[in-house]
């Protein structure tokens, strides 16, 4: 097992540079492009590629959560110690609003911004929860049938969900209150933080139920194995 | 074996995913282009992607057909049990159907639609068939000579079949049927359902022909290794 | 070893499917968009997609060479049989021609048709020798190290191929003779074939010279597990 | 072991293929679109590509750095020999030029060029660092965690660096080098290159700072197996 600093590390580094990564590309894709479909395109595939990057190689240290609802549903689920949670979400935050900056001052905009970009409304939540929901489902039967595959699973759901999900796919509270400091493509009002996060929670808890029976072992089955650092007992 | 109602369960769900992808991709990319080669590649590319996720994670389950032809060529093949096809087309169908009217409230459009885009013709049914023809070798190819490898093999298929079919290939009764539920990009009008299935069924079943002679074992070979769930007996 | 009536069917099949990807994307990305590099995407995903899934399920049957220049080097490098090349060949060349008239079908298109589209000159022919002597580098590299990477490889290569050269990279004298019966985005006219030929023998010599000196087998080295269907004796 | 004259061809070679590309489809994309950001993906996915293959051919010959920053980390890390780092460096250059070269021939451009693209200021040297960084950080940690997705790693880190930096993510000395020898999409001024190199090599000491606190092995842990041609003592 990592010790904690280095996976409290690992979390705020990794949801740093995915937020980076999320906000610069969607200020560049905007700059270049007046068709929002082509911005969405250079907004989608860095995203997804940065994914499969960050999970592979900060999986093995921290389990490459990068998300307060994956770290939620690990612990819920035993998977992970309670006395962790608080640390990794605090880390998962303070990496994704430094993440933000970051891009701020790589784009030459100002360094501390609130986003003005009206997010809200039941088919919003609605498309947040799905969004998580699916995201949930796609970590809990990639670590119970090809826990190899997680960084390729994650990364290519993240990009189809840009698109299938009319929220551009969230998912991720860490990286919507990142977002919210952001006043550029992809940017969220702070004032429309409550309604995601709370579909992302409840998203995410109905994946896990789920899951839970979905994904469940069958008895005469061999436990499939399990990789460094995903943080099963 | 996975009992039946989590193979269905699973049918379902995946099916409901891969629809609502195909349907909500296709409006988000609509909706955010006037180029519609570029909302083409918003419709791909988040396609491609979901089947990746979920012939992995759902594969080990049921299977992953999430298609009443792959269903009825197993079958065919004596691969799957034939009490279990009914069912399974039931779980699919179904499953097809609830994932486009979810992609509707995502989208804060009416939820219930029926399509009215035109279809037919014998181009696009050569079309269909041509596209099924090439899913299905490309799932018997990938069990016969790569298994591990089916959820890339037919993410990429269906990316590339989207293209070079003057129908972006369907190749999914399940999915038709779905589709012809949706006023949007991914429709079809529900008339024009009856050419494409059979279109379906005859390219499978020339595939199905091909590939038992192709893809046959030689006498001196070492059987391939079958993963878990992927209904050989 | 599989029997030869079944290693040609797969050349054949394969170079059909190849093809027809090639040649109705093609005419698929053009009908869709007035930006040309839109349409180039719109070709390129589905050309590197179905290599993959091409190479894959076909390379353990024939080696999925579906390319004369390919054929043609294994030979030199006496990994295949010298009898075998011209049925290859001839195999290669007709599934390329019934492919390119299957995609003319799918898009009501006159079945047979001839291109005007003047590819010529030295900077073409310069880009075709770069673009084949690339593919063959990259073959006879990923069989020296990495042999189950291949279908990932060539499909990854060609797809930076068709941005690199300023020919799009035919790289292939079977894909050549069947675009020139299109006259649609990806023709050549029959009178520019010849150069285009010699250009991709020439770079294809090129990159076999190269590679039995830089990717020779060291002494004191474990020989490279080679899967079935690769074609070294 | 592989000698020395191999390995300096392979870095020679592999970074005039990559810069050949990065170059070539800069000035495909641009000549084809007018959308600026669909000229970027048609430059982006190519190099993502491109980046697979040659690290996968060519890594088992010379390591495959293409790169100066990355062979003087590694020298620094002692993993590599110090008395082969100018040859490599040397090698990386000559090729890089030889690839922008090879790239203007094949579009009939004027074969020495001279970059007038202003890309200066502290936001891009920002980037750069950034972009470094980030690379050095996927090695490192791909190298501890995952040595065989290296190429993966690698091609998807440049994808997404391309659109998060605001300088594209040149990320590597001797491909800045020789884009200043061309006129073109993917230039830059000569004389910005002290700049971005500046840049480049302090992103990467702080990679190799961090990495080394943070990827360093735990006393009760197996240590990862190093494929052939890590250049891993």
């Amino acid at each position: 097992m990592t010790d904690l600093p280095r996976r409290l590390t690992a979390e705020a580094v990794g949801t740093a540079i995915l937020v980076a990564t999320v906000v610069g590309s969607g200020i560049m894709a905007d700059r270049l492009s007046d068709d929002v479909a082509v911005s969405l395109l250079g907004n989608t595939i860095p995203t997804g590629a940065i994914l499969f990057v960050l999970i592979t190689i900060l999986g093995p240290i921290s389990g490459a959560h990068l998300n307060p609802v994956v770290t939620m549903v690990f612990a819920l689920r035993k998977e992970f110690e309670a006395s962790a949670v608080l640390p990794y979400v605090l880390a998962q935050i303070l990496g994704g609003v430094v993440g933000a900056l970051i891009a701020h001052v790589m784009f030459e905009l100002p360094v501390l911004q609130i986003s003005e970009t009206v997010r809200t409304g039941s088919a919003q939540w609605t498309a947040e929860a799905v969004a998580t929901f699916g995201l949930l489902l796609t970590i809990l039967g990639g670590l119970r049938f090809k826990a190899d595959a997680i960084p390729m699973l994650v990364g290519l759901y993240i990009t189809a969900a840009y698109w299938f999900t009319a929220s551009t796919s969230f998912a991720n509270p860490a990286v919507a209150i990142a977002r919210s400091l952001t006043n550029t493509f992809a940017g969220i009002r702070p004032i429309d933080l409550t309604g995601f996060i709370l579909a992302q929670i409840a998203g995410a808890l109905v994946a896990a139920a789920i899951a839970a029976w979905l994904f469940a072992e069958s008895r005469n089955e061999i436990p499939p194995i399990v990789p460094e650092g995903t943080e099963r007992p």
